[in-house]
């Protein structure tokens, strides 16, 4: 039988096909006004993408190297700071944080829940943190958190609270009113809902974060806001970027326009419904059933069962590349993909794909119930 | 007349069409065997091209990140440093270390020449300067420095002072003895001798650097050498990698080995002295006559004429792109590069090119003469 290798990792996602084309074919230099003409389009359009008027910074890095920006350009050392956290990434906000020498205090939540909003809003009532960090969605569980809430009540408490959001995978995933709730610092990555490979990482700036970067003292060099700011009025990067993946990147915004922002979160949130059905009538658990995000579905696997060996029953049989739990959670659950360029009949390929990997593990289960809980969804969501 | 566009530029340069179909085809995810075993030869590979036995790293940005890791990796507060400048990218060196308040003091030359070694040989006696950074060649004048003479003389004077070199354009242009000469963190870039995209950054790193870091105290988390040597052993990155530039780089590197590094570097060192006579027959003056790099060749514009209307000559009538100066060098030179994926035909095909270009903006040369040079240089090789 042949086999494809497909992603249905939570990043990285499927490439479209024209971005690929447009990233083999960048043999161009970053300073003539052709290329610039290609970063002011990007910029421009990945303000449509974030659905923000505030300005959009890119930067060639994993999107740790814009999480790590929102620390050194706006901080300064010992400044109070709370995180949420709920999983790997949130984590990666106190590691953060901590190296760079500031006071860190935390509210977490067990792995698969949300934190809880009210307990992050009663410490911002104090008024005393010059910022709150969380993810839109940690994909590391599969849980959405309640930016929301959480931005409401740092405004609400101080006007001087910044809000900054990793949402590497919220974005294109997840309803996000950046300039209506006041998220202040928006991380994304290009390798998500972007559809093309890792390398570029962006931070959409809100006026009041560009106001506290005058007073902040941590150290900084490549990862420097105003100096990309600046550099783009010229529709230029401060440093030389990664050519080829800007090319790739006016490519894919160019799709997502044409599909529109809101079709593609759409696209994500009816995959994931269709997931969670799915799984569901396979008798499966979901790693994350309160709060669910829409970049991804964590399950749980059966017992006595590995979920490291249903991932690599399902690869080995029909070539899809699920995601394994993270740290603690290796083995224990397993992760399937709705962010970017993903279609409906991939989402029913993958449950078909699992129904089979399941059965050949020894799980009892009635083959095709997975597919038809998903079918349901669709034809519910086309009445 | 139909045109071809063709970098002529000192980085970005032409791309290996290998790398280039590799990078398209990158719907791959990093955490998978398939992209460790790629990884692993990506970083034993690297060590090939250095010539060295000390261990790469790879970072996902730009040359300049990995320059700024070679600070925050290596030095404390207010450490004493020693820079060696004669060009905008030996100014990068003092911008950086004070960004990260370090005790930084320069020695410098003017544009074009190189930075004299006995000078900084006398200030490095006194043993007091914890880093000394400098170029191996400054490709904003074309200038080569005398980095084996530096390196001698910060050892001769004391076990501390580290050297570090920018060889993002001097790696595969110029031979360096990064071993024998003591070279403790050597910087290169993807998008100059090894014929991909722009996008990532290298540092060769020597035991006694390894060392100095279990004491540095700047801060840092995503450009993190040692957390990068971690994972390394595992095939991985730190933080996601630009995967597409890795797997283009793969195949930039098998092809480097076949052709041999020595090789490469006296493909460059031909072209540059085949440039050098071609211009000089044309009556044009070289802008650093007295120590040449090969990675480029500066050419003055005469006499009457800014370069910047025979760069665009050049490139409207024949579709190669040469580069400006920088800085209070714009319009008085043009950039001819030679390092990475240039064949001598190449070389040829830029003088006459430039020869026509000249021609037609009313300066009176002897068509054919630079051309003719360069091929005596050629043949003078074959003898």
């Amino acid at each position: 039988m042949l086999r494809k290798m497909r992603l249905f990792t939570p990043g990285p996602t499927p490439l479209l096909p024209a971005a690929q084309r447009a990233m083999a074919a960048a043999d161009l230099h970053h300073r003539t006004d052709e290329f610039r003409r290609v970063f002011r389009s990007v910029l421009d359009d990945l303000k449509y993408f974030y659905g923000t008027a505030n300005d959009v910074i890119l930067f060639t890095s994993s999107g740790t190297g814009a999480m790590e920006a929102s620390i050194s350009n706006l901080f300064s050392p010992g400044d109070p700071v709370l995180v949420a956290a709920c999983g790997k990434f949130g984590e990666r906000w106190v590691e953060l944080g901590r190296a760079y020498g500031l006071s860190v205090e935390c509210v977490s939540a067990p792995y698969g829940q949300p934190v809880p909003p009210a307990v992050v809003a009663e410490k911002l009532a104090s008024g005393r943190y010059q910022g709150v960090f969380l993810q839109a969605t940690e994909s590391s569980t599969g849980v959405r958190l309640d930016a929301r809430a959480m931005a409401e009540a740092a405004r609400a408490a101080s006007g001087d609270t910044l809000v900054i959001v990793d949402a590497i995978t919220g974005l294109g995933t997840t309803h996000l009113d950046i300039d209506g709730w006041g998220l202040d610092v928006v991380i994304g990555g290009s390798q998500k809902a972007l559809m093309i490979p890792p390398g570029l990482a962006f931070a959409g700036i809100s006026e009041r974060a560009w106001q506290r970067m005058e007073t902040a003292r941590l150290p900084r060099y490549y990862f420097d806001f105003r100096k990309e700011r600046k550099a783009s009025k010229n529709g230029e990067a401060a440093y030389t970027p990664s050519t080829a993946l800007v090319m790739g990147l006016a490519e894919a915004l160019r799709y997502i326009r044409e599909v529109g922002r809101e079709n593609l979160i759409d696209n994500a949130r009816l995959l994931a419904q269709a997931t969670r059905a799915g799984v569901g009538a396979l008798g499966l658990k979901l790693f994350a059933p309160d709060s669910p995000c829409d970049a991804l579905t964590a399950v749980c696997a059966p017992d006595g069962l590995e979920s490291t060996a249903i991932i690599k029953e399902v690869r080995s049989r029909f070539g899809m590349s699920m995601a394994n739990g993270q740290g603690s959670m290796k083995g224990k659950i397993f992760r399937i993909a709705h962010l970017g360029y993903f279609d409906f009949a991939e989402g029913l390929a993958i449950l078909g794909a699992l129904e089979l990997a399941l059965h050949a593990l020894g799980v009892k289960l009635p083959l095709g119930a997975g597919v038809r809980a998903a079918q349901e969804v669709y034809l519910q969501k086309q009445t």
